[in-house]
């Protein structure tokens, strides 16, 4: 599944959430002589990305953050790493931000999924492209058959099968990516909580049937999901979060996943006995 | 919805797990003539139970169970109030239980429906009828097309409109009853932990959109669930665990749905300010 790396002209700009991807794609970006601008917000994004021009952006900086893609000839924009939406009593719109509310506040009304299209809009409006992480980083886009040497049992096999089932039809009504399955039984369904507090909340709902690590985790995409800004992530903290909770491994999208640090995941997973398992796309 | 009461002959054995529920299932069969038996787990059901013939069960205890059926002279059996499925490491199986082994065990490599499917088979073969819990007490059905003196407004029903999309797909896939709604976003889907469970972890997650109590609670039965079994209930802990976490109320099927104390539950609502509505079933 080899992919063309985009070195597009003009400056990069890469909204960074939390989690330790932004750095990766940043790093990888700026291997291939792409000029980055960072947008940061505090207490979420890694201070490592201040190396590169960095601006720290509140939540409603609507305007700000227009006006400092244009002074910064940005011509492309990534969104990438976690973002928790905002209590509503949290958001202070600017100026900038007042042409923008209507869209806003119908986003803000709907599901993720609609949240994620309308920003993309607004930054296509303005001219500024809107690109995958992968687009930029191929290399972190999990195109391996498998991580590790583990490898499910026939159990997890089933499990994963279920759990495939179930994801992609959550995530039709934009739900989310993830459910646990442990012996034919759905354990959890991944909301608004996230990945990992998913995992941390099903770790006393594990039944432990086989006296050893059982349960597996299925992250997919949600079909029709746009995967330029809501790629599927897992990383170490998932892996350990896994393995805490009981659970024997984890199945995601071959080519729609993208993991921050790939020798320190199968590493992790090789340590705690977990699989890492990947599955062919849904198209 | 008039419903005919129950009152078959014999004596009715009735498996109290947790809550305030089987309590009033006893009272109502009670006080229509029915003869009690109660089988009950330490630390699960309320003892005010023991005032009727009593047995306390340990998980496992199958042989003893059916023993016990046979000489009390059981002829059916309800099966009500809150069970958590045990950890396999907490289940000892006395002697009887060996010949029912093999279905137990394809059972647990299941969904709970699977469970539920197995177990009303089991004490159908040994001659004892399983009934619901609305057919010996029909009062504790909630029929009213709401409860107290709260609506809810037009996001709302907007809210119990996708809720209800949600979670008849899900409850169509064995993974649970209910999801929390919030303007649009779903905010939780219940699996394996339970609804209470779910409000408790929902209550960060909510957005608050509109500066008061925001989201809805939608509990319906599973597209084809066995309603003798499995029936959705809420409760006054479900109103206070709803307004604790700031959402606007709770949306069940009118008919499908089992309210241990109707008037308590419904001063708990006007007092948090929150809306109980009901919505025709789905057949």
């Amino acid at each position: 599944m080899a992919r063309e790396r985009n070195k597009g002209p003009g400056t990069l700009a890469i909204f960074a959430g939390g989690g330790r991807i932004p750095l990766q794609v940043a790093n990888a970006a700026d291997s291939f002589g792409r000029t980055l601008f960072i947008l940061g917000m505090d207490e979420v994004t890694d201070p490592s990305l201040k190396k590169w021009p960095y601006a720290s952006l509140k939540w409603g900086e609507v305007g700000r953050l227009l006006k400092l893609l244009k002074s910064n000839s940005c011509t492309e924009i990534v969104l990438i790493g976690n973002v928790q939406r905002p209590h509503i009593k949290d958001l202070k719109f600017d100026f900038g931000a007042f042409a923008k509310i209507p869209r806003i506040l119908s986003a803000l009304v709907g599901g993720d999924g609609d949240v994620l299209n309308a920003v993309v809009k607004s930054f296509e409006e303005l001219g500024v492209k809107v690109i995958g992480a992968h687009e930029v980083a191929p290399e972190l886009c999990l195109t391996e058959k498998a991580l590790g040497k583990n490898k499910p049992d026939r159990q997890a096999r089933k499990d994963i099968e279920k759990g495939l089932n179930v994801a992609r039809t959550i995530g039709g009504l934009d739900v989310g990516q993830s459910v646990i399955v442990e012996s034919g039984r759905i354990v959890a369904v991944e909301a608004a909580e996230g990945t990992d507090e998913m995992i941390a909340r099903s770790a006393t709902l594990r039944l432990g049937k086989n006296h050893g690590r059982s349960g597996v985790l299925v992250k997919v995409p949600k079909p029709g999901q746009d995967l330029r800004v809501d790629m599927p992530t897992i990383g170490v903290a998932t892996i350990e979060g896994l393995a805490n909770a009981g659970f024997a491994g984890v199945a995601v999208e071959r080519g729609h996943t993208l993991v921050a640090e790939k020798d320190a995941l199968r590493a992790a997973a090789d340590k705690a006995g977990l699989f890492v398992t990947t599955l062919p796309p849904a198209d």
